[in-house]
């Protein structure tokens, strides 16, 4: 996330906004954000949000994700939701939205859907 | 692509391969290549295999794609293959495996399935 | 949709409901409903979302969709949601949430993810 | 699988296959296997192939997978075969592919990623 400039915005049980700005590192050769950077971006809040719903000491892994992108990822600045859809002792399934911001308008350019595993007691690869 | 450091390393029709080697600045907080990272090059990959089976001046664009994160990316370096399922004139549907090179042993870490879309004479997105 | 039984419950621009009655062959050992066949209604809920948006003469085609299963699918009855997500001309990206009804209780089962491809002047394949 | 005719015709270690003939019931309006009865047939491939690496008293659980439709399924059988891509204590990756079989002629006409969940001492829900 240091890479990406991402700074966490809204952090509430089960939910979590990530906002990055445009810079030329994360761009594909159209000046649109790269898909796999919003990609980045979109499973960092989805694995927060899992986390936000353990206990303490739990950490979280991505086992699967699937992004849709619909439109360009254009715009000035990025907001990044992640949400649980269902909390679980072995598996946190979440969901992901990410908007363009441009100006005053907001636009959803790409969803995400995100399967993680909690991990109890395994330190090593205790989180995100 | 130049930001994450990989290369080209193999190219025939609906066959790309990219290599990259591990950086401090693309790994999560125990040291293994972030998920968002391996998508992102994986997401390269598929792109230009589909590229690959197309008209020169055609471009293409993931329309989606889903990843499984099979184990932590874990080595000194990391092969992403890129391989076309099916060409289309419209949908190519492309699927992805990355492998992490560790001394002289790899291993399958993240499969990638990926859908682009042939984009023709539309010159201000007609790449990956 | 008549092999199922399911029957068309709310039909609005981009929105459609298809519900369902618990029944024998629809399960698998435990008595739930097969993930495969809940996968079926769901993705017809999407088409016919996408088909909602779309010319009377277009068809659509599923060219790929993800389901999560997110619980047991046990009730009585069942309904599937369809929303689209991003209207196109070529690509209609759509969402499906599937609930089981077990008395006056409703509970999320599954969530679906679906692109759709629109088909016009190709009436050999023009419909879901 | 009753209900669609399904017979297993190969299984090996990791390795499944499922082949069942054209029926009516089966089809969309075309004609063609509807891609819901498809994603029944490969989820199920995935599942045995899942059950085929585990201990005997385990079960599995679909808890996701995502289908791609490469071609209409014309033909007058067709054939799902299910692969262990990582087998694991929780959780198990798969892949599968469809091929119809028209005279002496296959084509892949979709494949699955599917990811399971072993279930160990759940008898309720011990299997696919």
């Amino acid at each position: 996330m240091t890479t990406l400039g991402a700074r966490l915005t809204h952090l509430a049980r089960g939910q979590v906004h990530l906002c990055f700005d445009w810079a030329p590192a994360l761009t594909q050769q159209h000046g649109f954000i790269h898909a796999g950077m919003m990609a980045t971006v979109l499973d960092s809040a989805c694995g927060y949000a899992g986390l936000s719903v353990m206990p303490l000491e739990a950490g979280v892994l991505s086992i699967e994700f699937k992004i849709n992108l619909l439109a360009p990822a254009k715009g000035q600045s990025f907001r990044c939701e992640g949400v649980v859809l269902k909390p679980g002792r072995t598996i946190v399934v979440t969901e992901g939205r990410a908007y363009a911001i441009d100006g005053d308008q907001e636009k959803l350019v790409a969803t995400m859907n995100c399967t993680l595993m909690a991990l109890e007691n395994r330190p090593g690869i205790a989180a995100v």
